[in-house]
Formats: structure tokens, C-alpha cells, sequence
């Protein structure tokens, strides 16, 4: 019989379900009425509910039955796992579907590597949708292994399971209408677009919100988050390692309702995960904060689903897909039960990574001579805010304070390599790199040691990317991420231990921040504030161009 | 310049509006919130929020501004105007987008009638979106010119404004899985569908919303719409010119508030909207019943937009179309000024109407032998229930106060009548008859007199439709509908004219309803009980099939 066909026979009564899941308190994410009510589910897919029989039988008796969580807005590569391994951590949390940006990858492998992470998640017990990333570069001071153009953002937007276009990062462009963002804008007619517009707001938020750009999740401040509302976009809130935005913008929740508003994480690493959840973690955070929890639910699953166009989520209705959660409370949200399609999860098979993603990095050989900088007189100096994605530009007289920084190309091997200094680290000596440099994830690599900056350098092209801790000549922790230099070929338990190796061993050198590589991850990203550093050379990013060592 | 870099410059402020609304209180559908803001137009856009300066200005100031008004889900037929006659009725009375359902003239004209009613509907300054008719013809027992197979649907639905599948009104068959109704909902995937599910509850319900069937007009109960709520159904608030359900189900809005809940109109004709106004009436009504103001508007402008995701309409934001109402008051909701792309309506031209259009009507040539009714013993007679869609099926003996009514095929002049009689019209002498008989639209009549009655029909085949009324081998009164034999070709004024004359010359017959052609043209409808009467004979709903006269 056809799947639709035998749902409705399912749903009349006239067969039985394969699963029903019955005596639990279910939530409509409609009305936000609790409803005692067993659910019928036919080939993976809500039928009915009422009264129902089953072949087998989910006792839910004194728990809550909610939809999966839906996560609106994140970068996997954040998580440094693969996306199997990322579906056997965030599953057992109650994340059932989440939309990417694939755009770390994308800045590496191009087009290639984003139709290679859709085919690696297809299958996964997982949902993973995408959006066509929008921002290759992120700016023209920055080199990622090619730009991404709007012929390969069409050919994106022309495969099954990607739903729009992802963050437009460029705001100043789109503001502006450069004409090439328009060309992206307009070639997601009928598709729908995520924003990215940090402390934008006023006329520039509507010329923003006027290109049809119609969420964001960069809002800091409830007035920020009022004024997005207000125009039209919808409020991603945002609860990320290193940028919590959840229980600033709560407030926006109590004054006008669950509308128009969802959760996202953005960028988490695999640590956070671990120690705080994922969304799970956001809906328990938001009800400790005095949040309703149906409402909190809502923000979690019917919300994500509309604003991204999937009417098969986020419900436990007829017609919709089944994955549900089974929970003993309404304050820790660590489901008993996870069912996707109406089952336990199976075991999740590990596909095969291909070699040609895992030999991204082509740096040309260093030596500690690339890292010696040449300062006269008063220099430019990025002041470190650890912890934080923004920094400091700070104009002052060369010390021995100072650390040397350094990003050096290593998509192509054209030698290229950007240097400066930075103040605050607390390094006493040795050195730092990582092939996890926003965004176009180049070798940073920060130290006290020239010779160690260039073993670093050289220990993450042997890796094939990663990060690595030098000290005097030895390489005290690494973490190698042999896909696109980005990802972790290994399990998370192997990642989050090696990952706090390296962090322990930066710490040794002196670094004073709690997260040495989240932090230097961003020193590259060269559209926050103030001073960054590309291969190209230090950015001033709010005068936003190149600028000189020496002032 | 492009129409977007435009607007984007106008949002900054660097070129002037065309338009800018100033001074009035803007409402925010998202927020809920009267905004103190002029409104930036560029190109029929809205450009910005805020401070602005224009070309031209509207001033507001001590006004209301609020999103032009959308109907979910209404058939241009039940008005009997042509489309730019109905733009010039509703658009004052700020109506700027509907949605229709053009099911009533694609029995008659088929596909082709429905493309040209889409092509007469372009260029129109009020927005004209279909729903591709589903269930045509409504039951095996009508008889339209041909039905509308899988195939014509699909056509239809890959035309541009046609939104997804109109209301399934085979809820029956949806319900049972009958395959065609499931090959019309399995195309449809990716578009929306609309239901139509009178009545219908429990395991059923589930069965029609696991089908994907997402919306329903038909609730007449609180309980009902709780029920389609819960289950992930739209409520569309129905308050129809015959099925008036609005403060009925506006206790829902309070318990629940305007999420997934809206507004239409279904079926007026003219009169009603001519003296209650369209979906203003509607708004109108919700206030006086103590909806709070912003609700009510909510569930006429961005929740309808948002169910047939017309993501450019119902809201003053950035980047939606410049569909403005400004109000003086919050009771009234007759707007002082409509504004259409941002600008006055101007004089709507009068398209031409094709003559193939208008010679729809081919019946057989008949005479008062056709309508005698040979009656023995217990008949089976249509209980007429006044101004109501519904009969009773009664069974007695014949009597004098009896009325026959017949129903004549007059698509294809294959001679086809189907002969009853019917109890409580009133009627005393002379005959009714009308080409508007849901859904199929055949000739129907009723009469004391079958000399009267053969006039009456024979009267419609040289008007090429309409409505009569004669009195004694007199027409007494008649409103041609020359369009499919469902729209006048004439002015507003003159259709309620007409309209009014045929309703008083029906009651001098004996007629004992206050709307005696509005309720014949329910009783050929086969899909509403109890008794109903088609060209292929009694139909007992109840029991869906066909049932003689004699018992």
C-alpha cells in the first residue's frame, strides 16, 4: 500500500500503527495545551492522535512529549566533528533537525565540499538542512581557497535539503547595493534569506530588511532585537561558546509572545556541547529564567521549522514527521527518549571521509625568519579581549609584552603571510597555530618564539591541518583536524580530551584567556572589530581596510 | 538604477520617497505595537520606517495606518461581479489581496475558463492569488461540463499566482484514501492545500490532516476549531453571506490568541457586501465583540499572508508591498484612503470579456411536459430549511402545497433532468429559475407551474444565463449572468438592482426566505445535506447515492 494511504488507515483506525507512543502529556505546539493523548505512528510519520493501538507500544505514562529540538542557525565545523559523530552527541540531547551554514568548509573546499558534507549527512538519522553560504569571502582583505559566485550560490540553491541563503555577512554591501550581493539577493527569489547585521539598526536596518533579508541572529540588546521584530525579521536568538545573547533578548519573549522568535546556536564548540547541552541546554536556560516552558518549547521546534519553510517539523500533529522527545520534567530538558521517525536511534553508521577533503592544507615551507617583525617607532597592536571575538586597536610603542601573530596562506601555497602584534595574551614563550581561522581558514599561529611559530606552522601542514601547541622546540598538545583542516576525523571523546590538552598546554605558556584557540580563531575574522589580521595584512575593520604595522 | 537599489537608497535616505506616509500611528503586525513613523515607499515598496522625506507626501497625522486586507479563501462567483468590477467594490472598503477559489466557473468553462479569469485578473490594482479547484465535479452525482483530472491541476498549479490546492472537498474520499483524491494531494507537494472538512472530528480528522491538509473554513463550533488547532489545521474564520461563524469562533482567539487563525468571506454576494462591508466587516464585527483591535487586524492582513506564504504581503515593514489602509478610527474600519502600491486607486479599467466566455448555457429546448412529476404513494420531498445550505429529507404523501423543482443539464444538451419536489418554499404560482446551482451550475427551477417553469428555463438558454422569475407566462423580474452563467457583465449597482428585484418578485410568488435564490442555488449542491437534487435525480446525502421519488 502507498505510505500516504496506509498513514490514513492509521489514522481512521482501520490498522494498526507501528509505533504508538501512549499516557504521555503531549504538547501542542499550536495552542500550547498539554494534551493526553497516545500518538499513532505510520512509517515514521505522525498519523493521528486519540486513542490508538500499536504493534509496539512507547510507554510515555507520567512524562512529556514534546517535538525535537530544531536548531535555526549553525556552522558544524564549529563543533569540529563530523556529522555523524555531531548526530550521536546532539541526538540523545533532543536535537533531532538542524540548518547549516556550511560556510567554514565552503571557504576551504568550495562548492565541492558543501555537496560532499550534504551527501556525507544524507542518510544520518539527523536531519541536516543547509543554506547556500552567501559570504566567500567574508571581505576582500581575507583568502579563502577560491571565492564563492552566484552561479555556484544557484547551484546550491537547485539541491534538495538547502533552503535559502545563509547569513549575508556583507551588510555594509547590502546596505549599499553592491551590486554583486544584489545578484546573490535576487537569485534567492523565492527562497529565504538569513541575515547578519551586528548593531545595525535605523535607516541602515531597513535598507537591510528592504533586500528581503528577514532574520537575524546578531542582535545583542532587547532594543536591537524589538527594532528587528518590529520591521519585519525574525529574532534568532543566538547562544553561542563564545557570544550568549540568550537571557539578554529573553525579555523580548515576555512582551510579544513566542512570535516571529527562534533559538539558535550558531557557533559551539564540541566541549560546550558536552558540558551544557545543545538546544536542550537553551530551553532549560530559558526556563530557569522564568520563560514558560511551553513557550520556551516553541521557540525550540514550530518556530525554527516556519521560519525556515519545513511543514513537515517542529509538531506532534497528523501529518507531521515524527521526532519526539519523551521527558521526566520540564527543567532539565535531558530527554529519557529520543525518537526520530517514530524510533530509537540505531546505531549510526560512520560514512568514509574521502581523502581529497583531508589534504586542504598547502602552505609553502616557513622558517622562523617569515615571522620576524620589523617595528620602528609607535605600531598598531591588536589588544587582546580574551574570551571575545572582538578586539582592541591599540597604538603604542613596541615591549616585550608583546606576541608576534601571523596568518599564513595555505590554500594555495602562495607564501603569502600577514604579521602583527598582539598585546594582553599573557604567552611568555613558545607558540600557538590553528588551521581554524574564521573565515577563510588560513594557518594563524601566535607565539613568543619565532622558531616555535615555524614548527607550529609546519606540524599543522604534516597534520594536514589541526591545532598545535610548541614550546622550546616540542609540540606539547595537538588536535588534528585532517578535514579541510576544520574537522576531526576521530570521536568526540578524543576530540574534546585532546582539544582540552591544547588548551592546558597554552595555558602553560601563559596564555590567560579560558579558550586560547576560540579565541585566536577569530583574531582572522576580519569583519568584527577592530584590529584583525589576515594574510593580506592587518585590518582595521571599522575604518575597514588594510592598515600598516607602523604608524 | 534596479528597482532594489533603488529602494535600498531610498531606506538609507539618499534619494527621496516616492510616497511618505507621515504623521499617523503605524501598526506593527509582529509586534502588536502602534509605531510613530512615516512610511517610505519606493516603487510600490515599502523602503523604510522612520524619518523620511518624499516626492509626495500622505499625511496621517491623527490616523491609523495599517496593512491592506487579505481574504484566505473566497469564490469571486458568489458576488456575481467580474473581477474589475469586484476590485472597484472592495478596494475602498480596504480589501487589497485575495485569494480565490474559482471552482463555480471552472464546472462550467473548465481550465480554459479559469486561465482567462487569471489573465482578466492581471494588471488589476487589487491582488487577485487562486487556489487550483480540486474537487470538480463536487460528487459522482453532478454534472459539470467535464471534470478537472490530476493533469488540469497540475497546469494550473505551475501558473504564476496560483498558490496550491483549493479546498478538498471529498473529504469523504480524502478521509477513505480514494486514489484519486490522493494523486491530487501528492501533487500538490511543495504547495499548500486548503481544506473543506464540515463536521468532520476524531480518528477522521486525523486522517484528513495527516493527508496534509492544513487549513479549514468549515468550523462552526468552538469545539471544532479547538480541535483543528490542536491538530495543526489554520482556522479560516469563515463569515460568509449564508454561514456566518465569526462570533462563534472568536472565543478561540481569546483562549489562544491570532496564531494560525484568519479571515474570509467564502461566499457573499453583492448586497452583503455592498451594505456589511468585505473583510473590513469581518474586522468590524471582532472589535465589537471585544477582539482587541490589533488582533482582529492581525487575522485579516499577515496571518492570511503567512498561511498562503505571500511573504511580500500583509505588514508595514521593509520590503513588503506598499498595500496601506489609513483608518480614522479603530471601530469603523472604513478606510478614509486605501493606498495600492503606495499610491490612490486609480479609474479600473473594464478588460474586455471574450465571447466564448458568455454562451455557456446549451440545453435541450424544453417544454412544461418535461416538469410533471409522477407521483404515487410516499414521496421523498427536499425539506426546505429558508436561508439555509442544508434540507431535510421527508417522506409523506403528495399534497397541493408541494413545489416542483427540477434541474436541467445545460452544459452539453444531452436533455438530462432531474425531477423533485420540494416543501416550505412558499411558493404559490409562477416558477424560479437560475445557472448559479452549486457546484456544477446546471439549470435549476423551481415552480407551481410547469408552463411557468419550461418559460423560466427556456428564458435562461437566450439570456446565456442567470436569474428569472415568472409570474403567469410573464417574466417578472430577471438579472442576466451572461459570464458562464454565473457573472454579470454590468456595473455594481445595477447587479444589486436586479438582484433585489428578483428576490421581491420571487416573494410575490409566495416565496417565504428572505434570500430565495441564494438557498435554490444550494439545493443542486450534493455534498450538503440531507436531500438535494441534481440532473441525475435525488440525491440523498446522508446516504450518498441516488434515491427515486417514490418510496
Amino acid at each position: 500500500m502507498d505510505i500516504l494511504a496506509r498513514r490514513l488507515a492509521v489514522a481512521r483506525g482501520d490498522e494498526p500503527a507501528d509505533v504508538v507512543v501512549r499516557g504521555g502529556r503531549v504538547l501542542s505546539v499550536f495552542t500550547g495545551e498539554w494534551l493526553e493523548a497516545d500518538i499513532a505512528v505510520a512509517d515514521g510519520w505522525i498519523a493521528g492522535l486519540g486513542e490508538y493501538d500499536g504493534r509496539e507500544v512507547v510507554d510515555a505514562s507520567g512524562r512529556y512529549v514534546v517535538p525535537g529540538f530544531i536548531d535555526a542557525h549553525m556552522h558544524l565545523e564549529s563543533t569540529k566533528l563530523l556529522p555523524d559523530e555531531f548526530a550521536r552527541l546532539v541526538l540523545p540531547l533532543g536535537t533531532t533537525a538542524v540548518v547549516l551554514d556550511p560556510h567554514e568548509l565552503a571557504n576551504v573546499l568550495g562548492t565541492d565540499g558543501v555537496h560532499w558534507l550534504l551527501d556525507a549527512c544524507d542518510g544520518l538519522p539527523l536531519d541536516f538542512y543547509f543554506m547556500a553560504s552567501s559570504s566567500i569571502p567574508a571581505s576582500a582583505f581575507e583568502s579563502p581557497r577560491r571565492p564563492l559566485l552566484s552561479g555556484d550560490l544557484e547551484s546550491l540553491l537547485r539541491r534538495r535539503r538547502v533552503l535559502g541563503l545563509a547569513e549575508m555577512m556583507n551588510f555594509p554591501g547590502v546596505i549599499n547595493a553592491d551590486p554583486a550581493e544584489l545578484q546573490k539577493l535576487q537569485l534567492a527569489e523565492g527562497v529565504h534569506i538569513d541575515g547578519h547585521a551586528p548593531g545595525v539598526m535605523g535607516r541602515s536596518l531597513n535598507a537591510y530588511a528592504a533586500a528581503g533579508i528577514r532574520s537575524d541572529h546578531e542582535a545583542l540588546t532587547e532594543d536591537e532585537g524589538r527594532e528587528r521584530l518590529r520591521k519585519g525579521m525574525w529574532l534568532l536568538i543566538r547562544e553561542a561558546s563564545m557570544a550568549r545573547n540568550l537571557r539578554a533578548l529573553l525579555p523580548l519573549v515576555r512582551e510579544f509572545g513566542t512570535n516571529r522568535i527562534a533559538f539558535c546556536t550558531d557557533d559551539r564548540d564540541p566541549e560546550d556541547i558536552a558540558e551544557n547541552g545543545h538546544i536542550n541546554g537553551m530551553v532549560r536556560e530559558a526556563v530557569a529564567a522564568g520563560l514558560a516552558p511551553e513557550d520556551a518549547i516553541v521557540l525550540a521546534t514550530i518556530n525554527p521549522a516556519t521560519w525556515h519553510r519545513l511543514w513537515h517539523l517542529g509538531a506532534i500533529a497528523p501529518g507531521y514527521q515524527a521526532d519526539l522527545l519523551v521527558l521526566g520534567d520540564l527543567e532539565r530538558f535531558e530527554p529519557e527518549l529520543t525518537l526520530k521517525h517514530g524510533r530509537p536511534i540505531d546505531e549510526t553508521q560512520k560514512p568514509e571521509v574521502p581523502e581529497w577533503v583531508k589534504h586542504s592544507v598547502r602552505n609553502r615551507p616557513v622558517s622562523a625568519d617569515d615571522f620576524r617583525v620589523f617595528a620602528s617607532g609607535m605600531v598598531r597592536v591588536i589588544g587582546l579581549v580574551p574570551d571575545q571575538v572582538v578586539t582592541e586597536l591599540i597604538v603604542q610603542e613596541p615591549e616585550d609584552e608583546l606576541a608576534t601573530i601571523a596568518v599564513v596562506e595555505r590554500h594555495l601555497g602562495t607564501g603569502r603571510i600577514g604579521l602583527g602584534l598582539v598585546t594582553r595574551s599573557g604567552l611568555q614563550r613558545g607558540a600557538l597555530a590553528s588551521t581554524v581561522s574564521h573565515d577563510a581558514h588560513n594557518i594563524i599561529v601566535i607565539g613568543k618564539s619565532t622558531d616555535d611559530m615555524a614548527q607550529a606552522v609546519t606540524r599543522l601542514g604534516e597534520l594536514g591541518g589541526g591545532i598545535v601547541v610548541v614550546d622550546g622546540g616540542t609540540v606539547t598538545a595537538e588536535l588534528p583536524l585532517p578535514v579541510a583542516g576544520l574537522l576531526a576525523d576521530a570521536p568526540l571523546a578524543e576530540v574534546i580530551r585532546r582539544s582540552l590538552e591544547c588548551n592546558d598546554a597554552a595555558r602553560a605558556l601563559g596564555w590567560s584567556g579560558a579558550t586560547p584557540f576560540l579565541t585566536l580563531s577569530f583574531l582572522g575574522l576580519s569583519v568584527i572589530p577592530s584590529l584583525k589580521i589576515t594574510d593580506r595584512g592587518l585590518v582595521d575593520v571599522d575604518r575597514f581596510e588594510i592598515v600598516p604595522l607602523n604608524v
